[in-house]
């Protein structure tokens, strides 16, 4: 098992639609395990992760995605999702993801993810919001 | 087959992704194929299916949908969808599909459809635009 | 609210990725969170919804779909979804479902199943499970 | 623009149901463009991505999987889909994608699959097939 100590950790269940005619999840579901993972993470340290206040309106979209994929994972199969923060950046945040089962890692991956403002001029980065900054950051040094 | 004539007809090839362990295409993806060839119709009509004009942004949500199964459709296979109007109301237009596959009907379905205007304060029906209502209409007296 | 007493009740976060660019949930997922909720009742009933023992597969595909939309429903709300059996018949069951948020009914729909046996010379109606039908006979009654 | 030259090449238009709240393409659904072109490029050389041949089912699952992102993609907009040959080993074969709209590269991926073949037993992993392999290795000479 993993010997480093992830910042969150979620369970899930895997529905018969995200399976594919090999019997197996699609390889594609994986990206939005993490992503539903990376939202309950935010949502503990009190940050919607896509957000309108007053007209602003603020998001995450990635700027990387990876996944290793070791072993199949079947329908009705509970996936241990864990996290863990492997960059902060002024603008930007990398996450590291985890998906045990049966007592072994079955996959693992990595999120970067982009802050950013939404207009209808665009899409702009901008700093991530210092409160969750050092939120981040104090799971770096654990 | 058929004896209703069709307004618009659309292939579309079936993926792996939206397959599931049954080995037949998950029954959710008929809805987006409905869509899809929806879409395919109203830019055939010179009608944008969802814009954003002048910071006016207007679109189409659903009002109902429903589809019967009466085969299964396999990866690779190649459906031919069929469009029907089958009622053109004043903010609202009901279409009916047909999945055609190797000469048979393999699946039907309808989507009821209302027109919208999309605003920070919410979603609201309006007026389907007159121009795009005539070429509708046409299609119903065929 | 419903006066219909539901058979099961399950919760459900409405994920990121379940959002269309009109900034609601794409109507095509109501259909999979229906399916998850049956397999949730299912499972409660001790029955496995799609099973391979012994060489024999079975599962449930659908013969027919359909959903009402009555209110926009978003990222980040949390559903409650109540399941009713309308009828169950020798090979088939239909199953009724109402979409709950904020104290309002923001959906409803029903799925038919077939109960089938899959092979790889294909997929054939077989009778539900005695055990099974009881268990849902008994809450038509209720 | 690329100075590679691709091996294979497709175009995509870009579905309503593959965009999220933020009005954008969903990261995920990159990789489901990937496999796609992987396919339609396997069709072309004559061999059939996922089969299912006198009771033998061979097939390709992930290894691993990643995505860059450059820019936003939005619904309507028809992607050009590039692939290289990156690597062929015995077991498996790594392919490079470039994902191009207006002139520009909008996003790059990777993906690494295996050749399996799929028993009840388990997957397990086959020699790609010596026809297959001579002309994807033509291509990395290319």
């Amino acid at each position: 098992m993993s010997e480093r100590t992830p910042c969150f950790e979620v369970q899930r269940l895997v529905e018969f639609y995200e399976t594919d005619m090999a019997g197996i999840v699609h390889f594609s579901n994986f990206f939005r395990y993490m992503e539903s993972a990376e939202h309950a993470f935010l949502r503990s340290l009190e940050h919607e992760p896509h957000s309108r206040v007053d007209g602003l309106e603020t998001g995450w979209p990635r700027v990387n995605a990876t996944c290793d994929y070791r072993r199949p994972v079947r329908f009705g199969d509970t996936l241990t999702i864990r996290i863990f923060i492997e960059e902060v950046r002024n603008r930007s945040v990398r996450y590291g993801f985890e998906f045990h089962h049966d007592g072994e890692i079955v996959a693992t991956g990595s999120i970067a993810a982009a802050h950013v403002s939404i207009t209808t001029g665009g899409i702009q980065a901008v700093p991530v919001p210092e409160a969750l900054r050092q939120k981040l950051l104090a799971f770096t040094n654990a």
